[in-house]
């Protein structure tokens, strides 16, 4: 499979939902497989909060390959001899797409001047590339989480544009208790000394990572997981090497949680990080629409939705009310939904694809019901 | 309703299941109502990681009363013109009761020279100060949470102790994930600078408290909730005078789990918050059996089970679990369970007494089956 990174510069101002407006910005994407003539073969992943657009494949020397290299590649269920599949960086972000740590005009980075950015902007931002490659339609949306977030949006906000639009592990706007995660995540970086209320060098914290982020990112993790996939993964296991009756000993859990968290914040940014889930708490697909029922009233594309069972940070039931919606408002035509049964959490759309890659696969033929 | 409070010292040592011991300790209790002269109405209630000996009627000059009033007093569920009420404040806590910032011997606070407690350990410093005051035999024991574990505890290591006892919203053993929700309030403290890696000045804390313990509240403020009572409570609310585009602008949840988090650390020391925490992460009932079966069959209580239905952190079905392990012993008549509906979550225990308050009225009276 051959990747292709580009990244894209922009000199037209994206104007944004709040009213302010970005002068420039660039968009880092990656590309696998090759389009066809009649552009019929075309597949926009969107990503998720951690994510980039770094979907599949390995990069060189790399023992890791992109976030969701088990769904997409040759002969996988987004196959890449059959799909051309555009992966973008989301603008928020810190892999390469401009944000709040990118630097302004005056060579200063934006930090607080960064405006907010709303999930539309995000996919706005998208459509601008595409349209700068002349890609007009696409076959398909695909994205988890976050990324499903924008799968929606791309459904709502531009309904002529995907033949179908497939979110996961997902909701139609966040709620509290999302909220409440990322909540505990935002105070940890601001009270993290080193986070000198958003003034870092990057520089300083560049060895560690900001351990505020860190500690954050332990909470989020518990989101990730449920409390069957933790009981499974860890029971009531102890690290070895520590004493039970140590006040510091450990229990497996919280070593893994030790684990994912501090190596976190050494490849993210803690200002891009509160930027982004500032988009996810504010998502709302029925924005701009008095109800969401008008909001899916605009929906023409297929929209394929996938829960799975055990996803404790977007519940199932809450993808259940879209397709319940879609119903209710006479669309039920253009709208599956499915619990896949997965013990494993909200990640399960990451990790478990060996769950739902036949669905995919049935979606993206035309043969899924 | 008459509330007495006392201290009680202890110069023989307590012999710990670390294989450690505490030397001397002290023990701060209340009680309300009065002791009958053949002793058959005292009831002890046993507190929550933050409750304290606290647990009803008003201090002179307090607008709140103790933790559990509505359940405790004059007419009440327990009612304290019938019953002899006792709510001793546990080692390890900070409110009075030997714990890490208590002096040794030599005037310094004991901080990390602290033993490791468990809740056996706590039960078993209950009945010393219960022995010195003659009581042997009790008619309850009442506890949520991590009293609720307290009082499986007793049912189970001091089997002829009481008539009956009363676990609600806790768990036989504490799974992997309560203890990730701990881990991320442990790993905040410790990393806040002021902590100073055990070795703060109380006093340089006092006023504002310790921040890194907020945030950790706040995640636990998550699983004393649910995702059901936050929606009911807080919805898409968002703060008036906040800006939906202003990064730190808040939602309701937001303004709520600040409130609760920043607020706590006040009254409530950090060494102390880890060295609890610690007990209720090694808690597991069949500890000293080969498996929890052996430790249920010690019981010769009636054992009165209550689980809420919203409970995300320890959910309803731990406590089935007891109920059906107790059946499958052959001691099923001496067990009931219920599952309370409550979309409140873990805390209903705390604010929902009106669901449940017939029932241990009922229990206490020996009419419940």
């Amino acid at each position: 499979m051959k990747i292709t990174t580009n990244t894209a510069q922009f000199d037209k101002p994206l104007y944004l939902e709040s009213g302010r407006l970005l002068e420039t910005y660039e968009i880092i994407y990656e590309t696998y497989g090759e389009m066809n003539e009649d552009k019929s073969n075309i597949i926009i992943i969107t990503h998720a909060l951690t994510g980039s657009h770094h979907a599949a494949g390995f990069y060189e020397g790399d023992r890791k390959p992109g976030y969701w290299d088990s769904l997409i590649g040759d002969g996988k269920a987004v196959d890449t001899t059959k799909y051309f599949v555009i992966a973008t960086n989301n603008i928020g972000s810190c892999f390469g797409s401009t944000g709040p740590m990118s630097l302004m005009p005056n060579g200063e980075p934006y930090r607080f001047k960064f405006p907010v950015l709303t999930i539309s902007d995000i996919v706005k931002a998208q459509m601008t590339l595409l349209e700068s490659l002349d890609i007009h339609h696409v076959k398909a949306v695909i994205g988890g989480s976050m990324g499903g977030m924008q799968a929606i949006c791309y459904a709502v906000e531009y309904p002529a544009f995907a033949d179908m639009v497939i979110p996961m592990a997902t909701t139609a706007y966040t709620r509290p208790w999302a909220i409440a995660f990322n909540k505990v995540t935002a105070e940890s970086i601001k009270n993290d000394p080193e986070f000198k209320e958003g003034y870092y060098n990057p520089e300083d914290i560049k060895e560690n990572g900001l351990k505020g982020l860190a500690v954050g990112r332990m909470a989020g993790h518990i989101s990730y997981l449920s409390r069957d996939s933790m009981m499974e993964k860890f029971g009531r296991g102890y690290v070895e090497q520590d004493g039970l009756y140590e006040l510091f000993g450990r229990f497996q859990v919280e070593r893994y949680l030790e684990y994912n968290g501090y190596n976190f914040p050494h490849n993210f940014d803690p200002l891009s990080y509160l930027y982004i889930i500032k988009t996810i708490n504010i998502f709302n697909a029925s924005r701009g629409s008095d109800k969401i029922e008008d909001a899916f009233k605009q929906v023409k594309s297929k929209l394929h939705l996938l829960s799975f069972s055990g996803d404790v940070l977007f519940y199932p039931e809450e993808m259940e009310e879209i397709y319940n919606v879609m119903n209710q408002i006479g669309s039920g035509n253009l709208c599956t939904y499915e619990e896949i049964e997965s013990d494993y959490g909200h990640d399960a759309f990451l990790v478990e694809v060996d769950k739902f890659e036949n669905k995919i696969v049935a979606m993206l033929e035309g043969r899924y019901e």
